[in-house]
C-alpha cells in the first residue's frame, strides 16, 4: 500500500463531503514581498502601512487574490490533482482583511457533482473556506473542476448541481473593509485622481501595458501557494502534452490582469466578491499578458457612505494589445488569444 | 476620455512644477530578503541585525540601492514613461536609514527643460526626494531624461538647464550613518582586513566575478520597486525595437555591480552619495555583467573618526572580464562592452 | 597587491586551523518566504505559526536546510572558491531550532586534508559550525571538497583523513525539537495519516512528481544563502566549460527532493541529522527533479514518547520518473540520471 497521495478520482467524491485541507500557512510580509515582485501591484492601501492606517486599517492587509491563492492552494491535493480543467468559479466573498501574522487554513464541502456524458470525467463542485487561526472566515468560493473517473465502467451517480448566483448582492459586500476615513484618501498617492462617482456602467478602460510571464516566474509565484498541481511544473512530462508545454496556473493570469488594471482603476483598491471567472485559454512562458476593464454595474452599500462598488469584467489576452477590447464575437465563442474573463466586486472611495 | 494614464510628454513638464508620486510603500523585511536573492549581497551593516547593532544601529538598515530603486521607481509613471532615454544621475545624497517598517513616499520637483535641436525630443531635469512617513528625507537626487514631444511643431520652451554639482563634497556626507563604535568593527566578519587607510587614490580593483542576468530575475526586480517602464517587461512589443528584446532597468545594473565589488570593498559597506552615473549601453536578459573600481579619491567628515569617504568610480561591463579595467579609449569613447560608468562616494570604518 | 580575495588553494589549508567567515546574516520571514517560493515545501510545523506553537514550538521554525544552506553559504569564500568538487558530507547535526530574527554566523575548522596521486588537487576536511548571535549552536557538519593546487610541484602534505561516522546516534537526535504535545498533531493539517509507527525498514517510497529548475531559480536560490561559488552564476565562462552550462548549487538539488518527499513523508517534519550526502551528478536549468526514499533505519530516542527517528535514503534524479526506484546496479555504479544520495535522520510524530 503505497503511503504517495494519488490524488482523488471522480467517484471519490460525496456530495456532503467536508476536506479539511493541508498545510496552514502563516502568511508574512514576505510572501507580501513575493507578491509585489511578481505582478507589480500598486494599489495603495495594500503597498501601504502609513496609507492603510490613515484610512482606519491596523496595518496594511495583504493583497486580496494572494489570500485567494493560499487559500486555493491548499485544496489542489485533495481536489484538482487529476482534474482535466478548472472550469470555473462563483460566488466568492473577502470577508476579513488578512494580516501578515495570520495563519490561513481551508476547508473544503463538496456540493455537487455530475457525470459528464463521455463516461470518462465528470465535473464536481466544491465550496472552499479560507480561516484564521482564530477561526475568522476570511474567504469562501465555489469553484467546479472536471476530474477524471478512476474507472470509465463505474456507473454514474445521481447528478447534483448547486444553484449558483450570477453575481454577488452588493449589499453583501465590504465586510473586509473597515468603515474608512475617506477625507484621508489621497488621490495623488493613490494614483488617480477617479473616484466612484466618475464610473460608468459600461465605460471600458484600456490598461495598455503588457506584462511578459517567465517560467521562473509562475512556479515560484504557483509554489509560494503550495499549489502542487502537475502541469505548472514538469517540463518533462509537459513538453509530450497536448499544449507542449507547462501552463501557468489560472490565478496567475488573474493576479497580472489585475495589477494591470491598476493604470485606469487605481483606486478599485479592493476585490470584494468574484462573481465568476474563466480561464478561456491557456498561457505558456514567454507570452505576454494585455488587459481591458468593463464597468458592467455600479451599487451603493447600505450604511456606507465611505465607499461604492464596481462590478467589473476584467479580460486578459494573450499577445495582443486591448485597444479594442476583445471578447465575445457575435456568435459567443471568444475571440482568438483572449484567455481570462473574470467578472467581479470592486471596492472605490467616493 | 480615457482613465489610463498615458504618462506625461515634454510639453507636459513646467520648470517649478511639484509632483507627489503614488504610490507609498512600506519596506518589509521581504523586500530585503529579496533584494539578496536578486544581488546576493554580503555586505554585513545590511546583512545582520547582531553586527548593526553591536556598531550603534537600532537595526541592519535596508541596501542603500534598495531605498535608491523604489524612491526612484515610483517617479517612473509621472517623469519617465515616455522617456527615450535616462541620460544620468547627480547630486543624490543618502540622508537617513531606511528600516523595514519605514514607509517610503517620493515628490519630484522639474528643475530644467531643454528641446534637442532635432525638435521631436527634449531633455527634463528632475529633483527627486524620497521621504518615510514620519517626513525624514532619506534620498534626494538630481536625474535627467530624454522625453518625447507629444507634437513636434510645438514650439521649443526657454531652455533652463541646472547647476549640477560634479561631486558631493565629502563634509556633507555620512548622515545616514550613527557614529559607529568601530572598535566593534570584525574583519572577519565583515569579509576584509582592508580599511579606510589601506586604500590610495588611483587604485584599481578588478572585482573578478560575472553574474548572469536572466528575465525573471530582473522583472521581478522592477516589479518589486513598482517600477513601470514598458521596455524592461514587454517580449511581444520589445522583440521589434531597435534592440530586439526587453532592456533591464538600468538599476539592477548598479545593483549588481555593487555587489560584485564587495570582492574588494567589503568593508565599503555605506553609498553616501551618487556624484554620477551613466549607463552606457544596454544590458539584456543572458548576459554577464563583470566589474571593476577605482578610488578617485579619499577624504575625511570633518568630527568623525570612525568612517571616512572613498570616492569610488564603478566601471560595469556585458560579457567582458575587467582585469584590464576597460573604460574610455584615448578618444573618450568606451570601450565595447561596457554598460556602466558609476560615481559614488562609499564610507568606509578606519 | 590586489585585494581581491581568490580564495584558498591546497596549499593555504592547514589541519587545525579555524577561519570564521563573512558574513552575518539575520534570517527573516523574507528568507522563508522565498524558500517556500523556490522549493514549495509544505511541512505544517515549518509552513504555519499556529501548527508549531500548538505543539510546542515558541514559533514555526525556518526550514532546517535553509539552516543549512546559509550556514554553508558563508563557507563558500574561504572554503570551496577553488573547488573542482565538492565530494561529500558527514556527521551533520541540527542542534536548536532557528526562528526569524536570529542572526547565523559560520566557524569552520580544517580537519583534515590529504593530496590526491595526480599532484594537481587534493582533498580538504572541514567541520563547520553555525552559531546564533547568542551563541547558540544551530548545526555543525563535516564536509569534504577536492581542491586546487597552487603551484603542483608543491610537495604533498603528510595525510590526515579524519574518522567520519556512517550514521549519527539516534540518541544524540532531536535537540532542535521541544518536547511536543503530540496529541496536539493534527494529521489533516500536517497532510498525512502515516505517523513514526505506520514506517517499516526497507520500505521505499515513489514521491511521483517532477520539479523543473529554472537558471532564475536556483541563481536567486544560491544568492540568497550568499553561496558565491562561480559555477552557478556565470553563463559567459560555463558555456565553454567541460559541462557547457552553469552547473546549480547541489544543495538546491536536496531541497527539491526534500520538498518532493512530502508526498509520501509529510510528517517526517525535521530533519535531525545529515549521515551522508553525495552529488552523483551535476544539475542544469530545464532539467526536471525527481525522487524517492527508502527506510534505512529506525530508531526511538531516550526518553522522548513524542517523536520517533527515520533514517531515510533520499535519492533524486534528473529527467527520470521513480516508480522503479532507481539507485546504484549491481556493481555499485549508479543508475543513469541518478543526481543525489543523500542519507538522513528525520524526526516523526509518534
Amino acid at each position: 500500500m503505497s503511503k504517495t497521495d494519488q490524488g482523488n478520482f471522480f467517484e471519490d467524491f460525496e456530495v456532503g463531503q467536508v476536506i479539511r485541507h493541508a498545510t496552514p500557512r502563516t502568511v508574512t510580509s514576505g510572501d507580501q514581498a513575493l507578491y509585489t515582485a511578481l505582478y507589480g501591484s500598486r494599489f495603495a492601501v495594500q503597498s501601504s502601512d502609513a496609507f492603510a492606517k490613515g484610512l482606519g486599517y491596523a496595518h496594511a492587509p495583504i493583497d486580496d487574490l494572494l489570500t485567494f491563492h493560499i487559500v486555493f492552494g491548499k485544496t489542489v491535493p485533495d481536489i484538482s490533482l487529476n482534474a482535466v480543467a478548472n472550469l470555473g468559479y462563483a460566488g466568492g466573498r473577502f470577508l476579513a482583511p488578512v494580516f501578515p501574522g495570520d495563519t490561513l487554513s481551508t476547508v473544503s464541502e463538496v456540493i455537487g457533482k455530475k457525470e459528464n456524458s463521455n463516461g470518462k470525467t465528470g465535473v464536481v463542485y466544491v465550496r472552499s473556506t479560507g480561516y484564521t487561526d482564530k477561526g475568522t472566515e476570511v474567504l469562501d468560493y465555489v469553484r467546479w473542476v472536471m476530474v477524471n473517473k478512476r474507472v470509465a465502467s463505474n456507473p454514474a451517480p445521481e447528478p447534483v448541481v448547486p444553484d449558483l448566483p450570477a453575481a454577488l448582492d452588493p449589499q453583501s459586500l465590504g465586510m473586509a473593509v473597515p468603515l474608512l476615513d475617506s477625507a484621508k484618501w489621497d488621490n495623488d498617492l493613490s494614483g488617480s485622481q477617479y473616484r466612484f462617482g466618475d464610473y460608468e456602467i459600461g465605460e471600458k478602460i484600456d490598461h495598455v501595458d503588457g506584462m511578459t510571464v517567465e517560467e521562473a516566474e509562475h512556479q515560484m509565484a504557483t509554489r509560494l501557494y503550495q499549489n502542487t498541481a502537475k502541469v505548472h511544473f514538469n517540463k518533462h512530462t509537459e513538453a509530450t502534452s497536448r499544449f507542449g508545454h507547462r501552463l501557468i496556473y489560472g490565478g496567475h493570469v488573474i493576479s497580472i490582469a489585475r495589477a494591470l488594471s491598476f493604470n485606469g482603476l487605481a483606486n478599485a483598491f479592493h476585490i470584494a466578491a468574484i462573481n465568476g471567472g474563466r480561464h478561456v485559454a491557456p498561457l505558456g512562458a514567454g507570452d505576454t499578458v494585455y488587459a481591458w476593464s468593463e464597468v458592467l454595474d455600479k451599487a451603493e452599500i447600505d450604511g456606507r457612505t465611505d465607499v461604492g462598488a464596481l462590478r467589473l469584467r476584467l479580460v486578459a489576452t494573450r499577445d495582443r494589445p486591448c485597444h479594442d477590447f476583445p471578447g465575445r464575437n457575435p456568435d459567443g465563442a471568444y475571440v482568438d488569444n483572449v484567455i481570462l474573463d473574470f467578472d467581479y466586486w470592486a471596492l472605490m472611495p467616493k
